[in-house]
């Protein structure tokens, strides 16, 4: 049984994911799939994923059968289970609940060999429409506080399979820092009454030395404390609390800008394993004046050693403003 | 120039180390000593690394020469500078400062060969020995607030030196993740008027489960809520703030509890990558009765993806309970 449990000291809760029940000899080597020639993902193999919950097919044609661009599942190996009701426990110490919640995967194309970055604009469209319809069916979940979308690429950064997808992880309790993100918010929003993140575009697009690209209607900027070399947020420009409540046109206009710096990241970088992640609000919110949803881009390119896991404290050796340079490149 | 940059939105420090000054290309290969058949860290290369700190050594001779038994060197590319005033700019949104601190390697064995596991016990005793010497040593300067000792051992782990040997990083800030260990010992402390620590060990022995291994003066346990799979916490039973005030008898009495610990560790996992860090109470506090030094151990089975990263929520595919079954073996 999947359970969250909460650490006693900081309160930071982690998910117990023992159905998994991995013994040490399973982590020797993951599987990736690629190796022993069969992938679930590939178009002809759905009966190998539990049954979609959403798909995009060119004709109308039955569900579970190939003639996809794009499919959405439920994980195979959930984190968390989608049924039954929350079930607190707390004593003296230790508290923990049931792991309600969802796990989904996005299968962003049939084709095994085809990068998130190559597809067509309308197919990369079609993602993260797919992206924006789960989040509005799972906001109806009175049990689910927030979700986060989020992709893995390349074995560095986390994937376990090479067939390209994002994940989507539907949870009762809002993550510590995304909690910390929401809260540095409020108190700006209370101190000063504007955006913590509309104000810090304002001043990026003044400054110029940390902004790599802009549209009109998105930035990306290599944030003043970056964590990671050559890490970006991408940002609407103008206020938006809820990735859900997005317009069409400006998803379309999204797709373009998003699309093209994961090209630009592949060739600054050489096609590096990278990790996006998505901020939105929590459901519950309506629309809010202080949090601001982005993405979040972190090419995979040093490891994160012992004193950053221990100390929530980074160090990174490029500076934004040179990492801004390099993604760049010859404009 | 490094310099420490402070996150607008979650109040997060990062060290941008410029002088690193890291481009996309350095990213492709890190160095990995053994491989080109030279270690800055063998003996007869001392010219090799800054000059000694602190050294071990059988026979009073000469410093930087060979005939030690362990080094202790300023980092050659340190994330930090020994030298200089801290310089504080703060504007609206941005704060930074200058990086100052330590940063230091510790020599753990002249010999290419032997890792930490295997030094004789006196040998593992003059290591967290000299851990301690730095850490009193350091607390001297007024300019600091904090140190963190911590070991990557093996690439998968971060290490970029095959030749056994560990860090030490002292900083003018408490990092984020320390700070909330610390606020969250205090709050439990002025609720109950007891160590959150004491209480959690007193839980755990007397519940069992997650209890790996304990002697008359220390005890090993897998925390309730592990973040990674084969987590491990070794604290000293009796209450006890501060790692550089433990008499002599009790480090000893570390030395071999720890080595046990990382021998087990290399039986039950197969000898993998590992961090461990140590927790250490600020210079600045005298003896505390609220928090408790303790070492995390983590051995590295698993890759940290994007939704960890992204959220600071993990999730674990191995029980705490279940890990403390394999990691006792047969005893």
């Amino acid at each position: 049984m999947t359970e969250f449990r909460r650490d006693p000291i900081i309160g930071r809760w982690v998910i117990i994911a023992e159905e998994r029940g991995k013994r040490p000899s399973d982590f020797t080597e993951e599987e990736y799939t690629v190796q022993r020639g069969f992938c679930p993902f590939c178009e002809g193999n759905e009966g190998w994923t539990p049954p979609e919950i959403l798909a995009v097919r060119d004709q109308p044609c039955a569900t579970n059968q190939p003639g996809w661009q794009l499919r959405v599942v439920p994980n195979k190996y959930p984190a968390l289970n989608t049924y039954g009701q929350i079930d607190r426990h707390d004593d003296d110490l230790f508290q923990h609940m049931s792991g309600i919640g969802a796990h989904e995967v996005i299968i962003e194309t049939p084709d095994h060999n085809t990068s998130l970055a190559d597809l067509s604009t309308e197919h990369f469209f079609q993602v993260i429409k797919a992206y924006q319809a789960r989040l509005q069916a799972l906001a109806n979940d009175k049990r689910l506080e927030l979700a986060i979308v989020f992709k893995n690429h390349g074995r560095p950064a986390g994937a376990s399979l090479e067939h390209s997808h994002s994940q989507l992880i539907a949870l009762p309790i809002i993550p510590k820092r995304v909690a910390e993100e929401l809260q540095g918010a409020q108190t700006y929003f209370a101190n000063k009454d504007r955006c913590i993140y509309c104000d810090i575009i304002k001043s990026e697009l003044a400054a110029e030395i940390r902004v790599i690209d802009q549209s009109d209607e998105f930035v990306v900027i290599a944030p003043y404390a970056s964590r990671f070399p050559f890490e970006m947020w991408l940002l609407p420009r103008t206020h938006s609390s809820h990735f859900e409540h997005i317009p069409e046109h400006i998803l379309r206009a999204l797709a373009r800008f998003f699309q093209k710096q994961l090209t630009r990241l592949n060739q600054a970088l050489s096609s590096p394993p990278y990790n996006f992640l998505l901020h939105t609000s929590p459901f519950a919110d309506r629309s809010t004046a202080y949090y601001h949803w982005h993405i979040e881009i972190i090419p995979k390119l040093s490891r994160v050693a012992g004193f950053e896991w221990g100390t929530g404290f980074y160090i990174n050796p490029t500076s934004p403003e040179q990492a801004t340079l390099f993604l760049k490149g010859n404009e």
